[in-house]
């Protein structure tokens, strides 16, 4: 049982191009690849070095002699297409199908994703053993891809679907964020000063420029360090170490 | 003014790379490519094969000697880092960042995406000219990406926020689907036929037997032709042209 979908590349033409699929895999955390009769033959030793961190991807490798060979065992498989087909099938984008690919593989099936070879793709009768077909929506003036990029934008929304990882985040590289009293303090420092040199001299418009000075300061958290850095620079300011000339 | 994120390629080491990062851009429909201090020159002449149908993108690509002159026009910088470094920065996925290009060039600001040399990566103070990172959630085994590859990623995410792909759909070439009336009026040609073959001879678990036949077929939508077919299907199967033996 493969807990990941599984790469399955047809009649591959190129050893570098299997090479750069197993690197693109790998960065997506896939790790099963078939082969269905690759050009070269296998093991191909031009493979190794496009792969780079990823040849454990190619010593797993298996290879098969038809496409129904390597997608026997499984029980759901996409085909990726570029061009549409005179063909009555469902078309999935990449991001939903990296979704069924999570649903179908937790419901404990095994999936596979077929490629093409790199100059023609899938023939017709490829795409009529398939479940479905996933097409990447890409520039309608300029959609080719070559095989490890296809491979990669298959693999990384696989990687995205399955990572929780935050939309956004701080790197404060481990410092904590300041406190609200640590804030308000150095507000206090920073408007103090420039009510002694006059800045909010105008009453009535005073207010609203404490809020707008406050409003750049408080648009992304500051840690600790940075608010002890500006009190540092308001300090500096006002009183140089080093009188100006 | 560019309606499009502003793709910028800080030393870039080989020409070939310059050509692969045009082409993944015009994949997603980016054309604005700047080149600070490219080592080989330019223009460079190895760029040109690698880019394929990108061409237009290195005709259109600009040179830059800094890092500040090729971003002095911009409203928001972000600057794609695998690695992290001990500055306290906002970081995004690629997905929140193309949104966010979207939402800042709709409001016209000049947004560019600063990408490092092949080996070594923006430095540290060149993240300190922009305003956020991009980090791509990858494998943590393996995070690493060639230039092109980065740069697809992007420019991807950037197509897959502009573009409204339905995440699934049904391609029928152009056929409708069929009517209500032709499915209901298949589904009687085929229990009609299992009735008198006595396939749903069990009375009481005719009814289950039905609602779950019709269910294999209406899992998906059907043409009017696949109707047509699947009751040719039937009518050939119980009446073969040529008798079986």
């Amino acid at each position: 049982m493969s807990k990941n979908p599984i790469i399955i590349l047809v009649k591959p033409q190129l050893g570098e191009n299997i090479g750069t699929a197993a690197r693109a895999m790998h960065n997506g955390a896939l790790n099963q690849m078939r082969l269905v009769s690759p050009k070269a033959g296998w093991p191909n030793p031009k493979a190794i070095k496009p792969a780079a961190g990823g040849t454990s991807v190619l010593n797993q490798a298996t290879v098969h002699s038809s496409v129904e060979d390597a997608i026997k065992d499984l029980n759901f498989v996409f085909a990726t297409t570029a061009r549409r087909r005179d063909m009555t099938q469902s078309v999935f984008t990449p991001r939903k199908a990296a979704e069924l690919c999570h649903e179908y593989i937790a419901k404990g099936n095994q999936v596979g994703v077929l490629f093409g070879p790199e100059r023609t793709g899938l023939n017709n009768d490829d795409l009529s053993r398939v479940d479905a077909l996933i097409n990447v929506p890409l520039n309608p003036d300029y959609t080719s891809l070559n095989l490890a990029q296809a491979v990669l934008l298959i693999a990384y929304e696989w990687f995205q679907a399955k990572e929780k990882t935050p939309e956004e985040s701080l790197d404060t590289s481990g410092q904590d964020f300041a406190s609200k009293k640590e804030v308000m303090e150095f507000f206090d420092h920073l408007e103090g000063e420039l009510d002694r040199g006059g800045f909010l001299r105008v009453e009535h418009m005073r207010p609203n420029m404490i809020r707008n000075i406050r409003n750049i300061f408080q648009r992304r958290p500051l840690t600790s360090q940075e608010v002890r850095t500006l009190r540092g620079i308001i300090s500096n300011l006002v009183d140089p170490y080093h009188p100006r000339s």
